[in-house]
């Protein structure tokens, strides 16, 4: 089990920006996750990954993906108080799942 | 309502390292909080703001400090597969609670 976090890199977000936003995502997918799935994923320690992304309509086309397989994700918009507009996706965060399953989805990505 | 999660700035993680410990941080934060605070926290848009510490001790010292204020709070170890020597403390996440009782514990930090 495992979840994936796709980070926007072309936003050039700060450290602390990115974490927050990465943290914001990992939070709602897993919220959009089965109550055995939660479970599963915490039992093996809630292995998380983070993944960079180039655009907004990638990670869009991912999250289409994961909602074709059927995996929990959420696609994050930063509330814009500070360093990017009103609006902006920054995240999107799939799983937790199934390792080969989150793959399907994410497999093609670079470590951020 | 808030969350802080406090990353150590002394261990020189890679960002996407840093943003999954943060996130690692937050989600067990949460998961020691109240229903009733998860779900304040959650209308009003999880907030979250990341800020920097120096090292394990000071991480210590501000857990303590969030016990004894009766905050939600997690301390991560990491399980060092990668960068990091397993076991080493990463974060600490205190809240979501309420913006002052979290200042209280965490106020002096500066932004990560």
């Amino acid at each position: 089990m495992k979840q994936v976090i796709v980070a926007r890199r072309d936003l050039g977000m700060g450290e602390g920006k990115l974490a927050a936003q990465v943290a914001h995502a990992s939070l709602s997918a897993y919220q959009d996750a089965s109550r055995r799935a939660r479970k599963k994923w915490q039992g093996e320690g809630q292995k998380k990954v983070v993944l960079g992304g180039d655009s907004e309509s990638q990670l869009f086309e991912l999250a289409d993906k994961a909602e074709t397989e059927g995996l929990p994700y959420a696609i994050i918009r930063d509330a814009g108080h500070t360093e990017l507009e009103p609006g902006t996706v920054t995240t999107l965060a799939v799983g937790p799942a199934r390792d080969d399953s989150v793959d399907r989805v994410t497999g093609d990505l670079p470590l951020y």
